[in-house]
């Protein structure tokens, strides 16, 4: 009774990165099965009131910049737990898509939610960190022969991007089965890296 | 002066059609410039008033299927007119890829403009015509063996359809030289459809 009036900073501060944490996690379900959730939608997934999650995110886009910034981070950590810079570069490259995958495919509607309310150049800068691996790995690969090189490096990372994130429209519109789309995936995207002979 | 003040119906529907078709081509070109350009915008470029514009199309989403329309009719004469159901698949897909590019680089944001305005099933939907001919001559290179036949068709034809659309944004945003993408297209995706040996 006599410490609840008082509420010291670092309780209040903690309160407020858990209620962070809870509308993060709760707005990235929410934006990966309907792109155009809205922030009533939002704060109801999350338990909260509207009050408490316009006072930590005054707009809906900065919802979606904190969910985009989580999952890029996530995405990133599994590319580098990949190791796409050791061994064989088509075995590397591989392995990248098989671990990227299960993560994207359940994102879903985010990267079409990203479309709809921020600039191209703004989603695409978020792609940066974790596409900079894959457009280092295709580098690799093309001087290493392993890779086709008469297609400039800039166009295949654009491919791989893309088709991962169309792959993940695919699942999320229930055009295509979450668990074959790694597999298809990696041979439509090996097919465009191979050399021609 | 006598005849002016009473304009035969048949005059007035010629200037509206007239109207109409000024503002579709206006708006064509307003979309490919600028995704989010607004209806003010539009109708500047069209050289007309606001009243004048929304009297024909009472919202921006109507000016925008009416570009949508007209420009997927283009694209769908230039596919006919490439003859995709004649001739070796590869060599088909090669001539439909260098016959729809120079037209779908003029389109530029207008794909963005639709997929920010649109659901993504509407836009998909504007789609299924061009497109049928692309899932025919994949089906057909499938059966005569010029095209793989472990990835399905479906899948295909999302990617070229997904490969088509981030080239012209890739030209738009001036990543890419308009001259160098249709060979690029062609060389891409026809590795993705070659049978693997």
């Amino acid at each position: 009774m006599a410490t609840q009036g008082r509420r010291p900073g670092g309780r209040k501060r903690a309160d407020a990165e858990r209620n962070i944490a809870t509308i993060v996690s709760a707005a990235t379900e929410c934006f990966a099965r309907d792109p155009d959730v809205s922030m009533s939608g939002i704060a109801k997934a999350a338990g909260l009131g509207r009050v408490t999650l316009y006072s930590h995110f005054p707009s809906r886009e900065d919802v979606l910049r904190a969910v985009l910034d989580a999952s890029i981070a996530e995405g990133t950590d599994v590319i580098e737990a990949a190791a796409p810079h050791q061994g064989p570069p088509a075995e590397a490259f591989a392995r990248l898509i098989r671990s990227c995958w299960p993560m994207l495919s359940r994102f879903g509607g985010l990267h079409t939610a990203a479309q709809r309310a921020l600039t191209a150049d703004e989603v695409r800068r978020y792609h940066d960190e974790p596409m900079a691996h894959v457009e280092r790995l295709i580098d690799r690969g093309q001087k290493e022969g392993a890779f086709r090189a008469d297609l400039p490096v800039d166009w295949l990372v654009t491919t791989v991007y893309s088709l991962l994130h169309t792959a993940s429209g695919e699942v999320a519109a229930g055009r295509m089965a979450a668990e074959n789309v790694g597999e298809i995936l990696e041979k439509t995207l090996l097919a465009v890296l191979r050399p021609i002979s």
